[in-house]
C-alpha cells in the first residue's frame, strides 16, 4: 500500500483556501501513485479555529468543503480532519473527526476522544467526546483494510503527564484489540522546544506495545502564537521510526509499505535549530496570513531587537524589513554604531529617528502637573511611548507591521514599557528567556560563518538606557538567576520556598515572584507571542490580575 | 431552621482574607441565632481562581484556610466552596466542592457535577466532574437533615440552552429523588444584563418540579471581567422567592423556615439599573482589588468619556477621580466647555493639556520619512497616542490608575486606536453598547435630579475629532444600524446573509463584519473590560487573529 503524508500549513477559517489546497495535494499524491492520502487534524478549519466553531455557517461551510473534497477523490482514499456536527441530540454540537472520503463520497467519519482542555487547549469547549474507538473496515487499492483511527490527544493519551492518570480511556489499546491493521492519527500538535523528541519516543512506545504501524500526519506552520512543526512520520510495528516528513514546511511524503527501507527520513533538528526555525516560520505565518507584506522595528543596538532583526529577515527577506534607531540623550554611541552595523549585516533598510524632540515636547506639556517631583518612572516610560508612537506612525502610513522585540525574562518581571517598546502585532521572541536569546544569536552568526549579530550587542552589558548609566542588573538579578528562577516559577508552577530549596536566594525568588504577579496587568494587553516553551505566557497561561498571588 | 446567606465579595487568591472574612461572616450568622450559614462557590479561592489553581501550594494554603474556618465552628453548620483535591488517582486534580463544616471539621464536601466550558467559563480544565449526587445527612440543631448539595451550574442543567441539552445528567432531580429535604446551591455566577430574571424563572421552575426548597447563595463582587451581583435567595418547596439578599451588596440574609413570612425580601432591580450597578461596582472591585486607590480619563467633551467618569465617581468618590482634557487644533469649543461642565458637575479635579506642541514635534521627526504623502490615519491615530502617553504619564507619576473610556460598539470596529484612546488598566463600558452610553447617561441625570452628564454632550454628534470636520456617522453606519447588527454579529453568531434578512441592508451588515473580523488584534490588546452582556470581547469570545472569516 502507498500512503501519502500530506503536511499542509492552512489558514485558520479559510475553508474555500484549504479545500483547494488538500484537493491540490490529492492530485499530487494520486500523481505519485498513492492510494491513501492523510491529512492533518481540522484541517479544513485550520487549527486552532477557536471560536469561528460557534459560527454555525463556519460549520456549514466546513461541511460542504469536505463534500466538495470527497467529490474530488475517485479510487484514492483521503482522510481528512474536519468539524463533523454532532446530529445525536446530546452534548456538545461537534466532534473532532476524521472523514474517510473516496469515490466521490465520504464514507465515514471518526470523532477525537480524548479532548485535551488544559495549556492551550480548549477542546470541550466546543467537542463532544467520541467515546467509541471503533476499526473502519476501507477499501484501498481493491482490497480491505482494518484501519484504526484517532486523533492528536488520543495517541498520546497519559503518556505525557507523567504519572497523572488524566484521562480514563485509552483509544490506541482498544483500536488494537478490535483488529486494526493500521493506525492513523491526524495532529495539529504545536511546538515546543523538546516536543519533536518527546513526539517520537511516546508514539514509538506506543506502536511497539501493539504491535500495529501508525502513520502520524501533523499540520505544520505558524497559527497567531501557536507553531506546528510538522515532521509527519510512519513507525513501523516494531516501534521504529521508518520515515519522517519535513520540519517546519509543508511536505507530501510518500510511503510504501511494500518498500518502507526506500521511505524518505529527513532529520530531527537540534533543539536551539528548532526554536530558530519554529521562529521563522511563525514570524512568516503570522505577518503573511495578516495580510502583510512587510514590517518595522526598533532597532536599540541590544540583543533582543538585533536577534529578531535577525529572524524577521529570514521569515520576509532583507527587503520587507524596516530598522529603525531612536536615540535620546541617554543612547550610548555604541547603540546606535551597532544598530547601523546590524542593519548592514542585514542589509535591511535603516533610519534614524532622535526622539528628544519630541520627549521635550511632551515634558514640557507635563511640567505644571509634575512640578518639582524627581524623574522617575513616568519619564522613562515616555521615552520608551515616544519610540512607540513613532514606530506606529510608520506603520500606519507605510502598512508594515510593528514586531515588538522583548524577550520572555523581561517581559515576566515586567521590565518593559506598556504603549512603548511593548507596542506591536507580533512578538518575535516573548517565549525565548534572555539566555536563549543569547545562544541564539550565536548560533545565527555562526551558521552564518560571519557576524550578523554585531559583536559589540553580544558583549555589553544589556541596558534599557532609559536614564544614565542604567543597566539591566540594577533592577534585576543576573539573567542566569533569573532565568533560573521564572523556569521554576513559570514552567513548572513551583512555590517560592520549593524554588529556593533547589539553590537559590530566597528573598531573590521572592522578589522575582512577586514581579511576575504583579505584573499580570502589562502581559493582559501584550502583542501576541510565539510560544516556543512548554509554558507561554498567552493562552496557555489564564492569570487573573486583580488578586493576590500565595507565594 | 435558621439559615443565613452570607453573600461575601473574596478576592481571588486572598486564601487569608477569604478565610478571615468567612469566619468573620460565620461570628455574625451564629449573632443572629443561625444554625446552618451557606457561603459562595469557590469562595476561598474566590472566583475564578483561572491557572491559579495550577499552583499546587495554592491548593495546600486553600485546604488548610477551609481547615481554620471549620476549627472556628461549634454547633453551627458552615458551608463553604473550595477547591477539594482529587485523591481518586484518575481524572483532572480537582473537585470544585462545597466543604460541609462543623464541631471543629470538615464532616463532608461535595463535588460540582456539571462543569460549564463555554462562554467566560474554563472549569474542565481544573476539575473534575463529580458523578454522584448524593444527598448528605447532616446534624443541624440537633436534628438530622437530609441535605442535597449542588455548585451553581447543577441547578441550571440545560434549562439555560433553550432546547441544546448540552448535559447528560441531571443533579437536581437525583437529589430530589434521593430524598433531600432542603436543597443548597453554592454559586458564582457572572452577571449580564437580564441574567438576574432568567435566574429566578429557572430556579423557581426547577424547585416547583422538584417540590424540594432551595437556598441559594452567590457571590457577591467584581474579579477583573466578571460582575456578581449577588441576589442569594430562598425559593420555598412551590417555587416561591420567599427572600432575597441584596444586588451588588455583600449581604448577610437570615431565612426562618418556621417563619417564610418574616424574611426580607431585596428588590430586583430594572435592567439599565443593574448595568449601571455593576459597572460602578466592578470599577470599585477592580481598582482596589488592584491597590489602587485614585484613578485618571482623558474628558474628550464626549459622551463615553463623560458616562465612565460619572461611573467612577460613583465607584469611588469625587475625591477619586482625575479629569483631563487634551485639546488639539480639531477639538470643537464644546469639547472643553463640555468636559469642564462635567468636571463640574462631578466635583472633580480638572486639567487641561494641550496636545499640539507634542503632536509638531513628533511630526516634525517623522516629516523626512512621510515626505509629501498626504494626512490620513497615521496622523489621527498620532494624536490619539501622545493623548494615551500624557495620561500615562500621570498614571505613572501619581499611581492613578488610568481608565479608558471606549464603548462596545467601536471597539467592535476598531473605531479606537491602539495605544492611544485605548490605552488604560480598565475599560469601564467597553461592554455597553453605544445607544446603551446614551441610556445610561439619561438614567444618571434623570435619578440625579439635575444635570450631571451636560446636556451638549447629550445632544451633539459624536466626533472623534481627529480631523477637521470629523464625524463618527462618516465611517460608521447610525448606531441605530450598527448596534442592532453587532447583537446579530457578536452576540448571537449570525452569518451576514441571516442578518441582512432581519432587515438590514446587506453591504452594510457586510461591511461592519469584516470590520468586527479584521479588528481581532486591537482587541487582543485591548484592557480588561467589564462584562454586562450575554457576549463579551475578551475570555467569553476567543477568536483567531491571523485567520479568514466567513461571511
Amino acid at each position: 500500500m502507498k500512503i501519502a503524508l500530506a503536511q499542509i500549513n492552512p489558514i485558520v477559517g479559510d475553508l474555500d483556501g484549504n479545500a483547494a489546497k488538500i484537493i491540490d495535494f490529492i492530485r499530487r499524491a494520486e500523481g505519485q501513485g498513492a492510494e491513501l492520502v492523510i491529512f492533518p487534524e481540522l484541517c479544513v478549519t485550520g487549527y486552532p479555529p477557536k471560536d469561528l466553531l460557534l459560527k454555525p455557517h463556519l460549520i456549514r461551510q466546513n461541511v460542504a468543503a469536505v463534500e466538495r473534497i470527497a467529490a474530488a477523490c475517485g479510487d484514492i482514499v483521503a482522510v481528512v480532519g474536519y468539524a463533523q456536527p454532532n446530529t445525536t441530540g446530546e452534548g456538545r454540537d461537534l466532534f473532532n473527526a476524521a472523514a474517510v472520503c473516496s469515490q466521490g463520497r465520504i464514507l465515514h467519519s471518526h470523532g477525537k476522544r480524548l479532548l485535551p482542555t488544559y495549556d492551550v487547549f480548549d477542546e470541550t469547549r466546543y467537542f463532544e467526546s467520541n467515546l467509541a474507538s471503533d476499526v473502519a473496515t476501507v477499501e484501498i487499492a481493491g482490497r480491505p483494510v482494518q484501519l484504526g483511527f484517532s486523533i492528536c490527544e488520543d495517541l498520546w493519551n497519559n503518556e505525557q503527564f507523567e504519572g497523572l492518570r488524566l484521562y480514563h480511556d485509552d483509544p490506541i489499546a482498544d483500536l488494537a484489540r478490535s483488529g486494526a491493521e493500521l493506525l492513523i492519527n491526524i495532529s495539529a500538535s504545536p511546538f515546543w522546544m523538546g516536543k519533536p523528541r518527546e513526539r517520537i519516543r511516546i508514539f514509538s512506545s506506543q506502536v511497539a506495545e501493539h504491535a500495529v504501524p501508525l502513520v502520524y500526519v501533523n499540520q505544520v506552520g505558524g497559527n497567531d502564537d501557536l507553531l506546528f512543526d510538522g515532521g509527519s512520520a510512519f513507525f513501523a510495528a516494531d516501534g521504529r521510526l521508518a520515515a519522517q516528513a519535513k520540519f517546519f514546511a509543508e511536505d507530501l511524503l510518500m510511503v510504501d509499505l511494500d518498500d518502507l527501507d526506500a521511505a524518505r527520513r529527513e532529520p530531527c533538528l537540534d533543539p536551539l535549530v528548532s526554536v530558530r526555525a519554529a521562529l521563522v516560520l511563525g514570524t512568516r505565518d503570522y505577518v503573511r496570513k495578516c495580510g502583510f507584506d512587510e514590517v518595522v522595528l526598533g532597532l536599540s543596538g541590544g540583543i533582543d531587537s538585533a536577534l529578531s532583526a535577525a529572524l524577521a529577515v529570514e521569515a520576509l527577506g532583507a527587503d520587507k524589513v524596516h530598522g529603525v534607531a531612536m536615540p535620546s540623550r541617554y543612547s550610548s554611541a555604541h547603540s546606535l554604531s551597532d544598530a547601523e552595523a546590524l542593519a548592514g549585516n542585514l542589509g535591511i533598510d535603516y533610519r534614524v529617528i532622535p526622539i528628544e524632540d519630541s520627549y521635550q515636547a511632551l515634558e514640557a506639556a507635563l511640567a505644571p502637573h509634575f512640578g518639582d517631583r524627581p524623574a522617575d518612572i513616568a519619564e522613562e516610560n515616555l521615552q520608551a511611548r515616544v519610540r512607540g508612537n513613532l514606530l506606529m506612525a510608520l506603520s500606519n502610513k507605510f502598512g508594515w507591521l510593528l514586531l515588538t522585540t522583548g524577550n520572555k525574562s523581561e517581559l515576566s518581571v515586567g521590565y518593559c514599557t506598556l504603549y512603548g517598546d511593548m507596542c506591536g502585532g507580533l512578538a518575535v521572541i516573548s517565549d525565548v528567556p534572555k539566555l536563549m536569546v543569547y545562544d541564539l544569536a550565536r548560533h545565527i552568526n555562526a551558521s552564518a560563518g560571519r557576524e550578523i549579530i554585531p559583536e559589540g550587542t553580544l558583549t555589553k552589558p544589556p541596558s534599557a538606557e532609559l536614564r544614565a548609566d542604567q543597566r539591566d542588573e540594577d533592577s534585576l538579578p543576573p539573567y542566569e538567576v533569573l532565568d533560573g528562577i521564572l523556569a521554576g516559577y513559570i514552567e513548572q508552577e513551583m512555590s517560592v520556598e520549593a524554588i529556593a530549596e533547589t539553590g537559590f536566594d530566597r528573598a531573590t525568588v521572592a522578589e522575582v515572584a512577586r514581579l511576575v504577579d504583579r505584573n499580570e496587568y502589562k502581559r493582559k494587553q501584550a502583542a501576541l507571542g510565539l510560544k516556543v516553551t512548554s509554558r507561554a505566557f498567552g493562552t496557555g497561561r489564564r492569570m487573573p490580575i486583580a488578586a493576590r498571588y500565595p507565594s
